[in-house]
């Protein structure tokens, strides 16, 4: 820290990726990431528009709203594309927490939250989860201030359902809810349906997971008009120019395949349910998760102690330094030949 | 806005990017884009690298990064590559700004200062350029914050030399100096050579306008390790993988042909040179621009007149409603055909 630091973040710690290895023999599933290439046309698409980057992109991504509005019954005004999905969620912190209206999260959730909270000197307030990691509606109703919900949750996968998501708008009507959807498409239930219904849903997601696309950054956030037009002021006061050129051109590439994006979500799924399987039969006890990761503990194995194992063995998962979870590892969902080499790599830990 | 917006954010005035017009017939001077495509080689770059899109980017640009840092005889930890130079200067805000240090920036200059100031609730000061668009450098030596200066400076495109960035630096050494070089390879000199001697320098530069880039948000901030370290807090705690994927390929690919990106500045310049002549010759005040645009005023024409005439006849031009420069237009440099098109619908204009 240099002596110039504003004491303003003297407290923060910031977020903390995943890594990002430099060694591509190394099996990666510890990000989330999709084991597949964008779909078909991306590639394409995008060496077309290189030609145009000398002009600034269109600031508010209409050609690109206008195909994911029509998708998802939706009109464009009620949508924002962001610079991945985090941006989004930051926007959501800036406009809408403050001194007055803290922000509100389960204790266990996507780290960045208490992040985002710290660096726009928001008070937040983490809510337990219970033990067996279901979110505790009834604290949730009576909590008075901005809710994060990620649903499924991360790491733990577990999926809220819509009844669930709409007892906690209900239960705000003058605070806004944020359901995090970046897993939503692997099985869990889209809040997109409520917009109409619910002047405080605001929804968030991202093309990183079920459309291929961490690496360019492509999200957006879906609520009312008024909730938008907020985030639109957010988008204008830090980075007006925030969905470049070439992720305009690849995400419509991208929805212009959505049956490729959806057979690829079905394999991860299989994938997922196989993996499941015999890591249950070798012991482990894992939650029923609906994104594509598995959050899953052994008996006989510290969550750090696998990861350290696996790694050695040439595979990363994620491990969480985080009270209450620190017997568990979050393990990505790739092709099926990584999942067997998973397994194989467990089994040979166990034995070991 | 909302009911939900918070009250933090009710005074704000968010940034008015130029427009981004639908209608490619249009002749677009007036967001200072480069005329010519991005480099050859970009968008081959870019096809390729849409492979790995499925996975995120590398956080730390290591590969971009250690490419510049070679060329501007720096180390990789001199530089933070970010999404646009405005995300540069924003983490600078965050970073080095606050109740006890203001920032400091003149009165006419890029407008998006302020906002950066207000949506990180950052007092600021700003400083009078002199009647001639001069920065009164006395007034800067103690202005006690930290400062901001656009060297060449916008929309004047008038350009401190490096004696007079010196004085500024020695004269705040516990404060930061942010030196927002988006234009200076039009014709100012670099303080990127003075960053080994002071270390409250921070400089910003982007490739959006010498190299063509300004559709993929790539920027770039140099200075000491510590204050590059305290600006990846920031991007750490808001948008880790701020630069995409797409975006460090074709920063790579961009590099690699720096004579192609000099030889198009070469082109610009001599056009900008033959542009101030023509208007000169037809009346117009013309500062002495070291930018990518000319900062004119003719004694017939108001500035707003001038815009919406030369709309009328297919050519945007950019016109800020701003107290002192109501007179003034600044016209961005394009390829020399759309300059002799700007000057007949200047002809056009006059004899009407």
């Amino acid at each position: 820290m240099s002596r110039f630091f504003s004491d303003r973040h003297r407290e923060l710690k910031a977020y903390t990726p995943g890594e990002q290895p430099k060694l591509s023999r190394l099996i990666k599933l510890n990000t989330n990431e999709s084991p597949f290439p964008p779909a078909e046309g991306v590639a394409e698409r995008v060496r077309e528009e290189a030609a145009r980057l000398n002009l600034y992109s269109d600031p508010e991504s209409s050609a690109l709203r206008e195909i994911l509005a029509r998708k998802l019954g939706l009109a464009p005004e009620n949508l924002i594309m962001t610079n991945g999905s985090d941006e989004a969620l930051n926007f959501a912190f800036m406009a809408f927490c403050d001194e007055g209206c803290p922000a509100v999260f389960p204790d266990i959730t996507y780290g960045f939250y208490p992040v985002f909270a710290r660096i726009n000197r928001v008070p937040f307030r983490e809510i337990p989860l219970r033990e067996d990691w279901t979110v505790p509606l009834p604290e949730f109703r009576s909590c008075g201030g901005t809710v994060f919900l990620a649903n499924p949750n991360a790491p733990t996968g577990l999926a809220l359902g819509l009844e669930e998501v709409e007892e906690i708008l209900r239960a705000h009507p003058d605070h806004v809810v944020v359901v995090d959807e970046a897993y939503v498409d692997f099985g869990a239930e889209s809040a997109v349906s409520l917009i109409d219904r619910y002047e405080n849903l605001l929804v968030v997601q991202t093309f990183s997971k079920s459309r291929s696309l961490a690496g360019l950054r492509l999200g957006f956030a879906a609520g009312n008009g008024e909730l938008i037009r907020d985030l639109r002021t957010m988008q204008y006061s830090t980075n007006p120019y925030n969905v470049d050129r070439l992720a305009q051109a690849a995400g419509i590439a991208c929805l212009e395949r959505e049956e490729e994006n959806l057979r690829r979500v079905g394999v991860i799924r299989e994938n997922r349910e196989w993996t499941r399987g015999k890591l249950r039969d070798r012991g482990f006890e894992i939650t029923d998760s609906r994104a594509n990761f598995l959050f899953v503990r052994h008996p006989a194995l510290r969550g750090s102690a696998l990861r350290d194992q696996l790694r050695q063995r040439g595979i990363l998962i994620r491990w969480f330094d985080q009270e209450r979870i620190r017997d568990w590892s979050r393990i990505s969902i790739g092709t099926r030949e990584q999942m067997e080499a998973l397994i194989e790599a467990v089994d040979g830990i166990l034995k070991a």
